[in-house]
């Protein structure tokens, strides 16, 4: 698996169901939303700028896309989750299937981040992410083309103690385009 | 890392909080539980049985250990869930890191399974068990010595369609041997 087929899998509706569990205080945290993945052309206006702020050449990119969501905690069931980012893969030129990830808002701070993802032998996407104050790692798999599994975990930027690990079970939608 | 280091770094008490996904109806179920991991010696007469019911000479086995679980569901409150289990690791001595796991009661159906474990080269344990009507994928991983994960699929028997996925942080208690 490299990254153009992770992305193709990736394209379309998920139906998310995401469990947070706080670590500290064992508190349980339950999230469903909606994922919409879709494909971005290397021209599109916001890669361009993006690579831009960046410094990266655009025929360094590959499978630009977009990820939106829109979903609801049981935490706090006013506060609506919603949220649009660009992702833009930078594939290394001298490893196989490791690389940047671009995206103009990042996960723990609402700031543009770059991460580290590598593919590993049995097809899992890991990213890691370094943030001011946090760090973030995302583990992604497939378990059909349509079922994925995530799990992310929020660290202390040392990247030592964990805060909270969650996972998503993310079933295509048939509504999918 | 290997059968033995896995095992080493999984002895003692842990504080497990589990969510299961049961995918079909987008239910959220929530556990509390404790699990207690002991070593085993190999002649433990536990051992020495359950080797024999699969005809295991004593000579290939590694790093016997037993688990023990005590929690509750937000499901239903009142049944406890509760449990000890004895699991024998035998090398496959031809390729490195992979074998059978042998146990005396499984999860998904209450009688003795043997089930094809890997260690993946970033050190996660991948261990699948099939039973008769349906087939458990299960992988473990530590973020530090102190938390682990474990992701658990529970698949039709065909393995194509995933009934339930639950996700544990399970964290080293202080009370821990």
């Amino acid at each position: 698996m490299d990254i153009t087929q992770f992305v193709e899998l990736s394209i379309g509706r998920w139906r998310s169901q995401r469990s947070a569990h706080h670590l500290a205080f064992s508190h349980f945290e339950a999230v469903q939303s909606v994922i919409d993945i879709i494909p971005l052309s290397v021209d599109d206006p916001a890669v361009v700028d993006l690579c831009k702020s960046y410094n990266i050449d655009l025929s360094q990119i590959m499978s630009p896309f977009q990820m939106t969501w829109e979903g609801q905690s049981d935490w706090d069931e006013d506060a609506q989750m919603k949220g649009s980012s660009i992702l833009v893969p930078v594939p290394d030129p001298d490893v196989p299937n490791r690389g940047k990830l671009l995206r103009d808002q990042g996960y723990a701070e609402t700031i543009a981040a770059a991460g580290d993802y590598h593919l590993t032998e049995d097809g899992t996407f890991v990213l890691l992410t370094t943030y001011d104050r946090a760090a973030a790692e995302e583990k992604i798999w497939f378990a059909n083309p349509n079922l994925r599994f995530r799990v992310s975990l929020i660290k202390t930027s040392a990247g030592t103690g964990v805060l909270t690990a969650s996972f998503a079970s993310e079933i295509r939608s048939s509504s999918s385009k």
